[in-house]
């Protein structure tokens, strides 16, 4: 299989479709993505289908290969692409992924550390929470809830009362607060023969809950503990592709907080500090072609630009910044781009 | 200056087009593209300007800056590069390195080690060949000489007198045959205020006058001395961008084989070894941004794919091969792909 004869239809215009898309022309790979108008960050990468006024079962079906870059996917697009893509084997997380519920439940159902939490369904489960899980705890909506949006701290009883009175709480569950040390994530990936390779652990660091920092370690502790979680959702799932799950720690202890299946923010330092990039694999896997290796050659830090270019001036002046531009329209909270810092390893 | 709003125009559209333009656009710069409609190489990374039906001076005028993907550029084409284009600054190293007896010239101008040779303007010249090269001899085309195409070794005057019926040797130079032990080159970079650096010194295998595998090597007798010549050479044509010197080693002294104004297939490991690659400096040295560090963090070893994908399969299946594909078409001895090893540095 040569990749100069495949074509890879990406779904979603964003920065993680220009990486993988980037990796993927490297290899030889031809790309087509369904997105809307505003996606200028694939805006020179391949063909782009207006996914405001086309058919997603069309798109599909003139690629030989369908690929996410984000989770948010509605039910109906999901079936579209179960049908038609050698990727529907991961079909089951992606439809897990796009709901913090569903997450919970699979957690539950795999027997994997997770976080308490509630889901509401009436308004009785308003006692359950303020009993199983204490203040303050943590509303997170379902459905997309990311970088930080849908989610709200609640500290007492009056803020719990005033906001089912403003928001829909069945769009909610409410998570146990934990008062972690750490946080981590783990990139793995697994292949159509059943092949499964997870790169370095990394550390991760938020704010206002948007990532801004991620760099890979050794703590063998840790990498064990969270490859052992990341392989048995991947075997379970029978996933296909590149796959991220985050983790509270607390003294080491790893408690899932979420499972994102496709490429992700903590993973792209990869494209620095190893052989195959998080893109290239989840690529490879998606396509049929064997894995590359996830081991490290060095330690790199990524930071996140976010809303605004004024940090990107004086990262040009920064002869050890590798610099990731998204060519997105900059606003609050946004993510625009991102660098990477590479070590020595020692 | 924020990449995101810059075009850069690139004169040719082989595989150092695209390396450039991946390098490019993951720094947010977009792309246009002088070349004729077999460049497939790079069909999908921006606008293709037809350079067989269009005019150079108004693809100039088009874009922010130009740089080049190859050296073999004819006279009148230079002269509008050089008017339109902050790269103007290069066009004397661009008309030195399309010629192999201006490269000589150049050589001799600033006293570096260069081969002895002699150019034909008279038959009488086959006898001064005779004299000061003796034989074997090489005859190199001054123009489009590259990859091995325009050499012919001359090992005794029944040879010689032969060639001289089938060629016009006023199109040649006449070079010494040197027994080497090794060949280097060296990947220099000087931007517009006058930085200057360069790369680790590489090493290099050729067959049939063809790269075939290229490392970055410590060996600090070989950089100094290849360092102060590039450092000399970029200097006096006040060059901006990246170039390259090859050289032959005898004994680890060296004398310069040739120069090539430009990015440079021995200079491809550095896309994994180096944070900022060649191709990135390049870009950065021609729009006039600081430059980025040119240290290694790893050993990387090149090796280019040539004539068939018979190779490119099992390359697939080797987890530790980062490989680039070109996207052209095969044919024998043409460069369609390389790949890079990197180990740990230790």
């Amino acid at each position: 299989m040569l990749p100069s004869t495949k074509t890879i239809g990406i779904i979603g215009g964003g920065q993680l479709a220009k990486l993988m898309a980037l990796e993927g022309i490297r290899l030889g790979f031809h790309f087509k993505f369904w997105a809307d108008s505003n996606s200028s960050a694939i805006s020179e990468l391949g063909p782009r289908y207006d996914s405001t006024n086309s058919s997603l079962l069309s798109f599909c079906q003139s690629v030989d290969t369908v690929v996410v870059d984000y989770e948010h996917i509605p039910l109906h697009e999901i079936e579209v692409i179960e049908q038609f893509s050698p990727y529907s084997g991961s079909a089951k997380l992606l439809r897990v992924g796009r709901d913090r519920l569903s997450e919970k439940l699979l957690q539950e159902e795999l027997g994997l550390p997770a976080n308490d939490y509630v889901q509401f369904e009436s308004v009785d489960d308003i006692n359950a929470v303020k009993d199983k899980l204490g203040f303050p705890f943590i509303l997170k909506k379902r459905l997309n809830s990311y970088d930080g949006k849908g989610l709200i701290l609640i500290k007492n009883s009056d803020e719990l009362a005033q906001v089912s009175q403003q928001q829909d709480l069945e769009q909610y569950i409410a998570e146990k607060f934990i008062s972690f040390d750490k946080e981590y994530s783990l990139i793995s990936v697994r292949d159509k023969m059943g092949n499964f390779s997870s790169y370095d652990v990394c550390e991760n660091t938020h704010q206002d809950g948007i990532l801004v920092q991620s760099k890979n370690i050794v703590n063998p502790i840790v990498q064990k503990q969270a490859n052992f979680i990341n392989q048995m959702i991947a075997e379970q799932c029978d996933y296909i592709g590149i796959f991220a799950v985050e983790y509270f720690s607390v003294n080491e202890k790893l408690v899932i907080n979420e499972i994102s299946p496709r490429v992700h923010n903590s993973g792209h330092w990869t494209l620095d500090a190893s052989v195959c990039s998080q893109f290239e694999n989840h690529l490879r896997a998606c396509v049929g072609l064997p894995l590359g290796a996830t081991t490290s050659h060095i330690q790199t830090t990524m930071f996140n630009i976010i809303g605004d270019f004024a940090l990107y001036q004086d990262l040009l002046n920064e002869p050890h910044a590798k610099i990731y531009h998204y060519n997105k329209t900059p606003r609050p909270n946004r993510k625009i781009g991102h660098i990477n810092f590479s070590e020595v390893k020692v």
